[in-house]
């Protein structure tokens, strides 16, 4: 219950912020943006000590390496996320956008316009840069913003917050538009979870474990993100040389996110001419194969189990099945795929078509990669996270995502008759 | 357990005609429509006839007039069922519309095409002409639908749901397009709520009880609508007879409905003014006023009490407070509104200019009564609900509130570096 009222008396006073910081005009808001990003700079000696103090409990906690490297800051990742929030600058503010206004006959004057969603949660695991990533996107869209790291960053994240707070003081704006949840029980991210009064919206960015309870547990609506089992279909008209880049690219470019590929599917012609010469590529790289029978017998592989299709590995691994045609391989990604990228690779007008009509998911590629799902390459030049549900946002997030509109309606006495 | 399993096979059944439905051209869901509208008439007989069996029912129940009445069917309101479906044919059909596309400098072509959501699911009471009116919005953009309406008019909703799959079968679509949960366990609707696999979207049409139920205990994605305190501000600056025509209408036009206003604000200086008119003005159309001490100063009324200003009466009941300025009436709303509908009258540009913003709400008006929150009114020429969450839809939703994108991207070969 102390847990509960801690949590809430978060979110009333990061509610009380929301309204100032929705008024908050563009120039204020990047004056607010640079601040935070010289103050970072200007106080990497304090946030590396905190930073240090986790990092050391975190190696007698064994945390695993790659743990310890997510958490670990250094002064040039500083320098980094400063240059995040000093490019938010020079990104279009969406907040007043008026999107479409229309009169209707009775001389109602009717426009649609954006504004902040008012506060947003952000739940994640112990990775400090999400901390000023995150506050940096939510303030551009004149959000609040509450966040929820990992128990293992909390000394790191006091810091970055104790340092973003500075700016918004010294520019006479509430400090409460940032605001670190600094109880790490489990019970101060449910009741986050249950906090519909003060939060608009909670985004969880982190693991797959994570994302599923926050969406199996939270009364707040939520903007699922991230788990991608993703596929290259190869078909038989393929380009042999093309079909072999984009697979070897989405599988080894970087194995270990959300828009790498989980699964080849060849089609069956094809397959006895590519799937050597990939098999010969991957093993270059230490990809381990799980092959259908099919693929077996073509290359050597360790059989794949029903399990294999529906795994999002994260890591140097890849289910290769052989379907019979473009069909078979819609019908596999539409079953086993988790709506995130999906590529078809072909030389065939119908079958391109086909794929992108029939597949779905945020993203259907012809001929590319699916590694592009980002809000970067996608020219959003921000991403609050990769979103894998239907509602509000789907696909790569930019800051249009951490918005919502209003109706506003001018009226001359009109009535309803 | 086994009512999860009938749920989870409705479920199963509704997601695979999914793709079928996404894929069907404009015209053939036209066709869809019309033949829908015109087997409801033809079939009116027997509709009728299961419908007397619900409001048999209903009576020995005792079920109250308001909702014996919401529940009964006459040849009427069959035509007005077959008439809504018929105007679903002039709308113009969001699936396909590519909103956006962009060439990025890797040449990659990156285009936001609208698609439908796929498994739309609907609880709702026992209003038979919602199952019409939901099945036509939900084929119309190409989703299948999961009806779960209230027990008292299950016979009804047989008969109706019976009609319409006709139309499917007659045009060789999948008749579980349209499926109803016929089991009226409460476990039904909570089976429903964790359907995840199979449901997209869970949109509930109903009073406050039902949306609350839904909002806490769905882990699907839920859109909620409906629940509106809705506020009138009456500014010093207004003009007295537009104010008192603005104020009436909101309260009186039609009590019952979410964006009917339930507390009027007056500026303190106007007060001894306009209130007197509208107390006269509500007297004769029977409303009952509840003031806080200083209107009932001024004219009869009850004393207010805090949950006056928290309440949405939907009946002829009216929560009257005088307030010192613009900005006393903008935290009132802000503190108790619902985020519905909130409408300033004023001939001052500074106030309204500063309602329209200050206002969190879906619609803000500015001299216009509330009444117009309404999909028709807005010129959408469909609604299937008003949404009071800012996630995905806000206000009246039309067609488009029942789809979202998917990106497509047409690439020559493009890896990431």
């Amino acid at each position: 219950m102390e847990i509960a009222e801690y949590v809430a008396e978060i979110g009333r006073r990061a509610k009380q912020t929301a309204p100032i910081l929705a008024r908050l005009s563009s120039t204020c808001k990047n004056q607010l943006l640079i601040k935070m990003a010289d103050y970072l700079v200007a106080e990497s000696e304090a946030i590396l000590a905190a930073n240090r103090q986790d990092v050391e409990q975190g190696k007698s906690k064994g945390l695993s390496a790659a743990l310890i490297d997510r958490l670990t800051l250094t002064p040039q990742r500083i320098q980094g996320m400063a240059e995040g929030l000093r490019t938010l600058v020079s990104l279009e503010d969406p907040i007043g956008k008026v999107t479409g206004m229309w009169k209707r006959p009775n001389g109602l004057e009717i426009g649609q316009q954006r504004v902040p969603l008012g506060v947003v949660g952000i739940i994640y695991e112990a990775r400090p840069n999400v901390t000023v990533d995150a506050a940096g996107l939510t303030l551009k869209t004149g959000n609040a913003v509450i966040l929820k790291g990992g128990s293992e960053a909390l000394h790191s994240n006091q810091a970055l917050v104790g340092t973003l707070r500075k700016a918004l003081a010294d520019l006479e704006l509430p400090e409460d538009a940032v605001i670190l949840v600094e109880r790490t029980e489990r019970e101060a991210a449910t009741a986050l979870m249950k906090l519909n009064q003060y939060l608009d919206v909670l985004i969880p960015r982190g693991g797959s474990g994570l994302i599923r309870a926050v969406v199996e547990n939270s009364t707040v609506p939520v903007i699922e993100t991230g788990v991608g089992n993703c596929h290259t279909y190869i078909d038989g008209d393929a380009e042999l040389e093309m079909a072999r880049r984009i697979a070897f690219n989405a599988k080894v470019h970087r194995p270990g996110v959300c828009n790498a590929m989980e699964t080849l599917l060849v089609q069956r012609d094809i397959a006895p001419r590519i799937l050597p010469l990939l098999a010969e590529d991957y093993q270059k790289a230490g990809v381990e194969l799980r092959g259908c029978p099919e693929t077996c017998r073509l290359i050597a592989a360790r059989p794949a189990t029903e399990e294999d299709w529906a795994t999002e590995y994260l890591d140097l691994i890849l289910a290769v099945k052989i379907v019979a045609d473009v069909h078979e391989a819609i019908a596999h990604i539409n079953r086993y795929g988790t709506r995130h990228s999906e590529c078809i690779v072909t030389t065939s007008y119908a079958k391109a078509r086909l794929f992108l009509a029939e597949i779905d998911a945020a993203a259907v590629y012809v001929n590319a990669s699916t590694r592009f799902t980002d809000g970067f390459e996608f020219g959003f030049g921000a991403e609050i996270g990769i979103s894998t549900q239907k509602l509000h946002a789907r696909g790569p997030m930019g800051l249009e995502a951490l918005t919502t509109i209003k109706y506003i309606i001018y009226g001359d006495g009109q009535i309803r008759k």
